[in-house]
């Protein structure tokens, strides 16, 4: 894509009151714009990463068996006061009347939903175990939006939910969940610390969460820097001096995002909703329910958060929004041209700075923007490129036709 | 995919009270679920299907310079205010206000809040044209939701907004998006007639609307069936004998569903807003806009609509939520396994009724989801494959190896 024609041009300055870097970066180089409080658009640019984002955990959804589907938004009151929720989680849902007078709540979370749909649809043992994934809109009526993205009033989220016919059956696939969550972090490019916490309005017992360190964090964890061990402070009042897993003297507390929590929800749902299933010997049973989150949008701000320097942002390759930045420089267009419908034609997603503006101003906006790998091309540069990565400070001049096969792999 | 995962199973009988085609065949094949009146889980295979048709709009909405995005559902009274829309659209918005008493609309449609988009990020002539759209949600408190999916209070909308420098860019845009629209529906499989309508409450100008000949649609056009003139019958007292635009007398009268609406909404909307741009001259002058709309969710329905029979559906190939269905028998199992491999290695979608079930309850369910080629193994078929086509009504046996090469194109 030419940049000359990308919706919107980057911005000079971070808007006032923003304090967080995901906020501050993100809509410097034009990959969101706030509507209001809690509330943003995803510009072009941050499309492009969301959609990274979320290939990657499709990819590792459908792998574990997960079928995506797309459920609505607005949901009956009635449905919601069968758990209790409509008042429990009052404070946070978002309710309307129509003209009608019929209420409702917007999505804060989907699992009434998917239990209405799963007794409406399942019989007997032989139609379990079930498991169908969304990534749609939620709204929580957050007493403070803040942190940028990461915090929202509306936002994106990838929810999975899981049918069982037994806790060990659904214990098993929790499992299986854990590890393409930690898969997928991993593929994002994140260093994972799984930790135990709290249910909060979703269920008594614990859950795990994905938390990433960073200072940008509103989490604070206790975990052991040996072993895998970790704890949200919020189940802890005092920080332990001895792993309880490993028995090293090694416990850390570091300030963490979360971007990811997984829920065994036990049966509680299906008793409260009478959701059931014949089992072998005709008996009727609760169906056993999990549901596993992860926050597309939240990803991305923890992303920032992360990989950035004082210039801008450094995207991990995998969910930058292009793999290369093409700058052409006077007397470097022609053969601007020529690379760009090449590495096109190779399927190599590439931005080029096709502006008439300085040096200056798009090797700035190279660097705010962060993709990976920066290609520049001038009178100067002759038959080479001048090639620089994002996270490195040095660029190098090589041979034109180097670079294109390390690129198209040719 | 094996047919014993997916989620749900067909269903023997039609809902009480769907009167529609698409809503009977839909809920029956397992394609959606209504939560409530006018509202639809898209379930895993109607989700394939409407990621088919928007894999189409989306490819067509990029060669013609449209950037994807995605927008907030939730808007500030404050900005519908602007246009005077909180009002004069009250009827079909759902409002709402929250605990700190702040109202807001759920998206109806995005006008107001592009326009917002766009003041604060263009300045002058250099930065526009802009095109932006997105696939996303709208709400729209309809009177009486019926016709299935066709007509819903919560469904899924393309949205495509243009801003331009002049009435004569505008228009010049809108028609490259009228050309843009027709290949969309003829990629998607229908037959189109593009008829003028009114504005509604986007516009006192007239409209183009892509128009579907069905029975089962609310609209009434008026077409000639000579030439491509056509216009809805709301825009017209009595039926004309002559052809407006080719003069012969063959003035027709049909049943229709609206698939899509283009609106040249011209200045109006950034005199409401402010929303101006700064020419070469340094004068400020205000954007001259365009909305252009396609809903997925009723292209799905209309699909159904006018291809099926009393089998079930017949689905149009490039939307059909997989290739090939492949029936296994008793006997022809293993060869259904090894076939099921090297369909799926090639890149083929194939759904395999894979499940301990009567031939007769797998054939119904066949017709019922109504896969283009339908592929059956048994002990009976030896080395050939039985073939059918979902249109047609008799199968041919053919030679394992000719049906794989043509398949897999090898």
């Amino acid at each position: 894509m030419k940049y000359s024609n990308v919706f919107p041009k980057t911005k000079k300055t971070a808007p006032t009151g923003a304090e967080s870097v995901n906020h501050q970066l993100l809509v410097r180089a034009g990959f969101v714009d706030q509507l209001m409080a809690g509330s943003w658009t995803l510009l072009p640019l941050g499309f492009r990463v969301v959609t990274k984002i979320n290939e990657i955990i499709r990819e590792e959804m459908n792998a574990i068996g997960g079928q995506e589907m797309l459920m609505p938004l607005l949901h009956p009151k009635e449905i919601w006061n069968e758990t209790g929720r409509w008042d429990k989680a009052a404070e946070i849902l978002y309710k309307l009347k129509d003209s009608r007078e019929h209420e409702y709540a917007l999505s804060f979370t989907h699992e009434e939903i998917v239990m209405d749909l799963l007794r409406k649809h399942i019989q007997s043992y032989q139609d379990l175990p079930v498991a169908v994934y969304h990534f749609s809109t939620k709204f929580r009526n957050e007493p403070r939006a803040r942190s940028g993205i990461l915090r929202g009033r509306e936002f994106m989220m990838k929810d999975l939910y899981s049918a069982h016919v037994s806790e060990e059956d659904l214990m098993e696939y929790y499992e299986k969940v854990k590890e393409a969550y930690k898969k997928i972090f991993k593929r994002l490019g994140f260093e994972i610390r799984v930790t135990e916490a709290s249910g909060g309005v979703f269920t008594d017992k614990h859950t795990h969460e994905f938390q990433v360190l960073s200072d940008g964090g509103e989490d604070t964890i206790f975990y052991c820097g040996t072993c895998d061990w970790g704890v949200n402070k919020e189940l802890m009042d005092e920080k332990i001096d001895t792993c309880p897993l490993c028995g090293k003297k090694d416990i850390r507390t570091g300030k963490s995002i979360e971007v990811g929590n997984i829920f065994p929800l036990g049966k509680w749902y299906a008793e409260k909703m009478k959701v059931s299933f014949t089992d072998e010997t005709g008996q009727k049973k609760p169906v056993w329910f999990g549901s596993y989150g992860i926050g597309p949008t939240r990803v991305m701000g923890t992303a920032v958060e992360v990989s950035h320097d004082d210039r801008g942002i450094v995207w991990f390759p995998q969910i930058a929004p292009f793999a290369v930045h093409l700058v052409s420089l006077p007397g470097g267009e022609e053969k601007a041209h020529v690379l760009y419908e090449t590495l096109q034609k190779n399927h190599v997603e590439v931005l080029w700075d096709d502006r008439k503006v300085s040096a200056g101003v798009k090797f700035g906006d190279a660097d705010l923007i962060g993709i990976p790998l920066r290609l520049v091309v001038s009178a100067k540069t002759g038959d080479q490129i001048e090639l620089k990565k994002r996270s490195e400070k040095e660029a190098k001049l090589i041979p034109l036709q180097a670079v294109m096969s390390t690129l198209t792999g040719t």
